[in-house]
């Protein structure tokens, strides 16, 4: 039984608790043994499930031996900062998704958990549960890092789908954001770029090795982008995203060598550019190595259950002793034919939309001239066969939902 | 100094030598120290810049004890299995990129580098250079896998997007990527999804924890895909791409508890999913997790350096004594003004195109009705600023190239 302790209990904090008490099968199998939350620190105790487990004394987690990961979700600098360090002095493991404590004191807390050899991790502080650190760190690792650019932060790209959709005004946008939970009720980290900017800090300490102060990285958010800028850059054929980006700088571009720079600001993309089709709260980070050259990593960069699953799976690898095991079973059973699956078929038949229709009910109509193209109601692979037994069949496709 | 091997001297093989040698800066720096090949395995000689390390008695390898890690890029399963095995029976690490000898006899080889407590690793044998298989073992821990499926195949990818884009038939576009290098002379394994059938079974080892026998898996490539057929789906707003899908199967869609499926087939995929916009010999693939939903991994899937980048990353991984270190130093200098970035800007003033020459010399014009809005040519944000101190500006942009 390995025991951890969470600090906050906001949204990442109760998503920890959640994903633990969830995957608990998939968690116990991965650990070799079960992950149990033992004691939540909270400023305030509130009724609901986790009551017994809440705890107002920081001391009760620094002072227990058996706690030997906290997860941090409090955010911020101050409490943070000092329960952080106090764990880490207990010899604790730390995992958190402040991105404002990394971004500021990150390679402090990371020198002092070196000292006393417990690991500090935060793959939950940029792009939530979208892996990105420990790829750039270890899949990477072979590249010199050149470049890396994102839409880091969920809550105002949702505000720019919005206004390209539906050509609503900023100030509305952000208010359906509001309404929808996207956003806080001070929405000023999000939209003036503050939230992406210490994200941005955190990639590009870990991609060029050196701090890069959040107080000199320009932050420019979409406060002040106008309806009019969003359809003059949409006819033209881009979009515009709020970017993170941070750049490695040399002789090549004129500038001394290992040198680097970022910044956050909109920028008009070229339609053409996977990046540029990235909507609604979703995340996607750019990393552009000398050998791999762009990769990128695509998901939700918030909410409660991705990021604390990033959390978790921090906690795994602090917890874990052994080598992650490397393996799989070679027992094929179970292994059933995937023309079980029950999806939307694409069929192009010669014939008519009757023989369709007798054969599949109703359908969709894609096209017919002399011949006949639909698509059916989700079905069976092996249904689609045999529905299909008498039809002149030129082509049959499944469809992706 | 840490010595290796290469086993091959093939499009991926040439790419491991050359990636050691442009970033044996970067290489020594992360591992502590350099990395050395030692010998390469050839079967026949042939001159050029590596002549020198080649060697055609694999016992030279096999007996060095000095060689610590031996990259298999041979392919196949015959001599590449065979040498394999008496590499990590030699107590040597061993990495490799070939996706139809870990389908086939991964588990086996797994178990006895497990034995031999020597590592066996293969991220570049699914995806080239898309860190893949790392998040999704380490970084996704905390999750239940549902679901992967992706892009698997660059040449098909490209033939597709040829397709579509120039209303080409299969053949020619098969042709065109022939010519470009992309397919092989003999296209079967590519075109008829067979290798984007061994990356499904990988992927779904890894996921599902049991070996996908990839005799069991259907697998349909595009050969037989119309050009009536991609257009009809184009119109009604699908993109065709093949696919590799490999899936969790439960009592909550009617299969046993703990069986699996996977196959491979083109599909119809809505356009507004971000992998049907994958074009091009671009891989994509999504993993599905129950806390952190879809995520998507973008990038070059194939290729000599970005292939060559993850068997050295990997390699890293295998002669890494020492936790990777995870830290930056504290030293923020050397970090420059983002201002003095050269990149094209879009401006909206007010006022006339002749300002806007005035200006900033030649422009690319967006629209004009009563406000002007254009593109420079590539300046520095400085410059930008300078040149554009006299103009009624209105928004100001960096547009990302």
């Amino acid at each position: 039984m390995a025991e951890i302790a969470v600090m906050g209990l906001g949204t990442v904090g109760t998503g920890v608790v959640k994903v633990i008490s969830e995957n608990a099968g998939v968690i116990t199998r991965k650990l070799g043994e079960p992950l149990r939350v033992k004691a939540i620190l909270v400023r305030r105790f509130r009724d609901g499930p986790y009551r017994h487990l809440c705890t107002d004394h920081f001391e009760e987690i620094q002072n227990d031996p058996a706690i030997r990961v906290v997860i941090e979700t409090i955010g911020g600098v101050d409490a943070a900062y000092d329960y952080t360090k106090r764990c880490l002095e207990a010899g604790k493991h730390v995992v958190t998704a402040n991105k404002q404590l990394i971004a500021e004191r990150g390679f402090e807390l990371l020198e002092l958990a070196r000292e006393k050899n417990v690991k500090y991790l935060f793959e939950a502080s940029v792009g939530g549960g979208i892996p990105i650190l420990h790829p750039l760190r270890e899949c990477l690792s072979a590249n010199r890092i050149d470049e890396i650019y994102g839409i880091l932060n969920g809550t105002t790209n949702y505000i720019l789908t919005r206004m390209v959709r539906t050509g609503a005004f900023f100030s509305d946008a952000l208010r359906e954001a509001q309404r929808r939970g996207y956003a806080e009720a001070d929405p000023t980290a999000d939209v003036e770029g503050i939230d992406a900017g210490r994200k941005i800090c955190v990639l590009g300490d870990l991609a060029f090795g050196h701090q890069i102060d959040p107080e000199a990285v320009p932050m420019e958010g979409i406060s002040k982008l106008s309806l009019r800028d969003v359809k003059i850059a949409n006819r033209a054929g881009y979009r515009i995203k709020l970017l993170g980006r941070t750049l490695r700088l040399g002789p090549e571009n004129g500038f001394e060598a290992g040198s680097r720079t970022a910044y956050v600001a909109p920028h008009l993309i070229p339609e053409t550019m996977p990046i540029a089709n990235v909507e609604d709260v979703f995340n996607a980070i750019v990393i552009r190595g000398n050998a791999v050259g762009d990769v990128m990593f695509y998901g939700r960069g918030a909410g409660e259950m991705p990021t604390a699953s990033a959390c978790v799976a921090d906690a795994m690898e602090c917890l874990s002793t052994r080598e992650s095991v490397l393996s799989w079973s070679p027992d094929t059973s179970g292994f059933e034919n995937p023309l079980k699956l029950r999806c939307r078929h694409y069929f192009r038949i010669e014939g008519s939309l009757t023989d369709a229709a007798m054969a599949f009910g109703q359908v969709e109509v894609l096209s017919e001239d002399g011949e006949t193209a639909f698509l059916t109601e989700p079905v069976t692979g092996l249904d689609a066969r045999k529905r299909s037994a008498n039809l002149n069949i030129l082509s049959c496709l499944r469809v992706l939902s």
